[in-house]
């Protein structure tokens, strides 16, 4: 049975794999105090493009974005999010159990743009009670999206825009940044994500590490003390160097975006052949996550011979559901999955 | 100018504060643990026909709805609300700065029913990662709703099913009970409320005290130690007989539906007013909560001679205004208001 | 029986009282947009020769100490307190609650001392590891403390001193400021009160009111949101003019210290005939607890005729009780308990 | 330079990483879903002799600790530990993080007893007002402890009556439970262990793992959705079969006990040198923590040539230094580092 449920099905990549066991009786001090992690940072902050940056790694995606979420926002405020988005959705009430409601509204394709931001900080601060609501003080993307989407340079530039005039932080969640990097007709470049955002994540979990988020502060010192933070939510690792070993490498001969372009590869070749046989693509997804809207016959078909996700009913009692491939996805297993379709 | 912002613009009903003046020097023990507490307690156990009902007495509403919510959940757990539900817009946070998520469902005339319970359940049960979402612990109504519609007897008695299929606790916010009770066409009785609430609370702030919610759980032991919990919760009051003495006062001789009866009469008077000069009343509220819609124009025009509340722009560009009486308003003010119309 | 248990026992000060009946039926905004609200912060800000502070009034002690203590700190940080500090004993863990640590130091007769404000964070940033254990961000005082002793204006200088040399928060409980500010002995005034702390309250409560507390930041602007975070805490109070009414009233005509003077009158009284008969007074308190350290056969053989507070539980076998006065305390309850000892 | 300052410096145990290697790119389900962790959890039942345990897989100490304790309290509750206890020192306020207070009682070389837990709940009770203080729910003990010592079967067994009497669930943290387990002296088993606690964890990044915590409730279902519950808490990772693979290499051929083994022999080797060399051995330990208490010349002479870990200065001008040995230190590395003491 073919298996296209996830992008973290497997271990690690070779090379990180390898990486780990070649380092693994070092002695090194912990908590992310070794020269790996040190070496990490700096390959992450010339990635950026963005030397002063400060790189925190934390272990996961779920974790991360507690962690991040709590601490940029104030204790009156909530973060604005799609209604798509990770934290409004899957997360199990971690941000809340952090102290914060998500706002959501409404996306496209599952993206906020400039407008929403800037309309819903229109329609809060007309109210004449806000003071006892919940102010806007962030604002969270993923890039890719959710529903494996991209956001454009000009969408992003703008959604900074309409957070500099509402002085709201911008946070991008790049749990699967890696696809983003290296998608057809993509724009948005580490550099930029680092011009842009007040703090954003490149995801290991699920482009080539066995585990393992780096945050990066474009500008250090935005939030004092994050490092005590981490272990107070949670995310800090007794074996710290493991992560710096991780991003060292992914950092090393461009493999994350390599890593990223083949999961891209493999997801565009499922969408040729999806096309070509007629069925519906859901959400214009460029990267390693393919949408299909079908019918609940076509998906009990489908399920006999491969796995998938599902994920969600539509109201014209379609469902979409979605094959989702990776760095580590096989040529084979692409081949027979579309001889299958 | 005449004032009909709200609801708690005034002190106390002389009643009540003629209790407190009486029994002002005498000495109590603090903390609730006093004769007036118990013997309000008494009073409402019996109006409720619950015998066997634990009552508390806390302060104000948000920290009553605060407090009861975060101690009805487990912490995987959110409480089910309707989109205009008080605890989801107008708490400042405060539920989920306890931790914990307000799942809501669009309402009808800003109630939920039985079947927008079974059906945010069955879609959340039928999704296989449901453990990586937020379950449903609680359902949340308001009698009145922040619209001032009444939820029918049938009606609660379709949303105690719902929630008794699902395993759901159910809590009734009270704060304008009273104008609830003494509503024309109302069939929902405290002893019904007693009868199919896990938990609900009798407003004394917007019906005649100073401050002051009585919260009671029919089932005595539904949260253990909740006396600590009202603590920790900044809901325990030093001079605890001062709630005791409004509410021992509130329950003598009928006084809290008799105060009620007093607003909703008020409104009454102020909608058929309305009626008749061709406005528009928005939702079909029979107790306190006079809602209008009208244009900008009107508003506007209105605004210059009798201060009201803003409720909400409607896509139609017109605007929902709310003309709000009280147990203290007064007949000539009602009369005033009339002719200015 | 005489009840010498606590000092909230009554209600209010008539001179309070007359004030609420006086504008019992006046129509005002709500949650302390008010005048009486206005006025109260105006009288406060020049009682405390601070024109510029920021005055939010709150409705308890736990509830303010909570709100301000876990706005001062940093996520990352504890509040350095005395042992028998009441946020260290007396509130339920509503600190904690809040996310924050007590860190605490033995006192002296309740207080502590610049010094060992300095030796705790010496100690503490010695330590290699500090980042893994929780940092102090604010100093916790109460004046008189829970044992009615009273810093001296050097004391409190040191403090300060201490504060600023580790840069920590300043925040001093006045639950029962008046009893301090009266007492024999006492240099430490209001303004000196708003020059040293970054926050502090003055207790209405146990000073002749209802209820209510009024936390006063000398410097304005120091937790942005204030007003919104007492809402998400629990602690604003619908018709807020009820505590502007009160605070109005206790800084007209010297009220507020007039009222403590008189129970430090009556706790002195006390005290005097206590030594008299010779008594051994526990702790050197000035104010209007009276501490005393018996058998447990003279505590049984009191506790026949008079209610008091027990305190603590000695090592050498005898107990403390106390005698709390309060505004309230009649002459010849005063007298009785003497003859009665 | 040699090293000796903590029991993670190094990856994991050859077994371990073969295992991971071996099983890198085969594909399973995620979050502790697989069939890895099925076989893990499995052998831990046997290895505990508690056929109906449920098995939690998580990935870091203080995550595990705040997860368990803050899982296991009520509301008004604390937990119970001796002063030295990690959750009350190293942990950055994670327990606070979580709401709850960590009760501290003086240890006996870093222990609890029975009587102790006794003493603490009869003072707590016996005080009238102890509804306003924080109730003990839990207790927590290490075994073994951060100084190294041991828990005897007899000692842990007296606890747990304490706790039945009181009505406390009893929490035991392995973060090095191999090094107890393989200690001389020992005489508690695993399934003692199962026998008594209400939770412990089997701890794996000190242990040999890369990372990981086994959480063994001995009876499933004391904490419901304790799944969700870890999500929440950050301690859920997405590639969870790593957790499952480590745990079930562990536990495979008796390695826990082997690794753990090693590094008391390792230790037993040290502590042998030192008391022959006149150094004064701090506290008991017979597992892989060396404790010595030495002059301030002596360490910083011991500094120039090996490192450690600084543990506490002493009242009497003394400072106790740690040598730390793991299943990692290699024999010639003890052997110089016993030539240079």
């Amino acid at each position: 049975m073919q298996q296209f449920v996830s992008d973290y099905m497997e271990g690690a990549a070779p090379e990180i794999l390898d990486a780990l066991t070649r380092t693994n009786m070092e002695k090194t001090a912990g908590y992310g105090r070794d020269p790996y992690c040190e070496s990490a940072r700096e390959r992450i902050r010339r990635a950026c493009n963005a030397p002063e940056a400060e790189v925190h790694f934390l272990v996961g995606g779920t974790q991360t974005n507690e962690t991040v979420i709590s601490s940029l926002l104030q204790p009156w405020q909530g973060v604005l999010a799609a209604e798509s988005g990770h934290v409004a959705v899957h997360e199990a009430g971690a941000i809340e159990h952090g102290g914060h409601k998500v706002l959501t509204v409404p996306g496209v394709d599952g993206k906020l743009s400039g407008d929403a931001v800037r309309s819903f900080v229109n329609v809060f601060y007309a109210d004449a009670n806000w003071e006892h609501e919940v102010a806007p003080g962030a604002v969270y993307v993923s890039q890719p999206t959710e529903y494996g989407t991209l956001y454009t340079l000009a969408e992003l530039e703008d959604i900074r825009r309409a957070c500099d005039d509402a002085n709201l932080k911008l946070y991008i969640d790049g749990a699967r940044l890696g696809y983003a990097l290296a998608a057809a007709g993509n724009d948005v470049s580490l550099p930029d994500l680092a011009r842009l955002a007040d703090v954003f994540y490149i995801g290991g979990t699920k482009v080539g590490c066995l585990f393992g988020e780096a945050v990066v502060f474009p500008k250090s010192g935005l939030i004092p003390h994050f490092y005590t933070i981490t272990k107070i939510h949670g995310g800090m690792l007794a074996k710290g160097r493991l992560l710096g070993i991780q991003f060292d490498t992914l950092f090393t001969d461009n493999l994350y975006e390599r890593l990223g372009a083949h999961g891209d590869t493999c997801a565009d070749r499922i969408r040729a052949a999806l096309a070509e046989r007629g069925y519906e693509l859901f959400k214009p997804s460029t990267t390693n996550q393919v949408m299909v809207s079908v019918t609940p016959e076509q998906a009990a078909e489908l399920a006999k011979r491969v796995e998938f996700g599902f994920m969600e009913a539509l109201p014209n009692g379609r469902e979409v559901i979605r094959f989702c491939t990776s760095w580590a996805t096989r040529k084979e297993d692409v081949d027979e999955l579309i001889s299958l379709l």
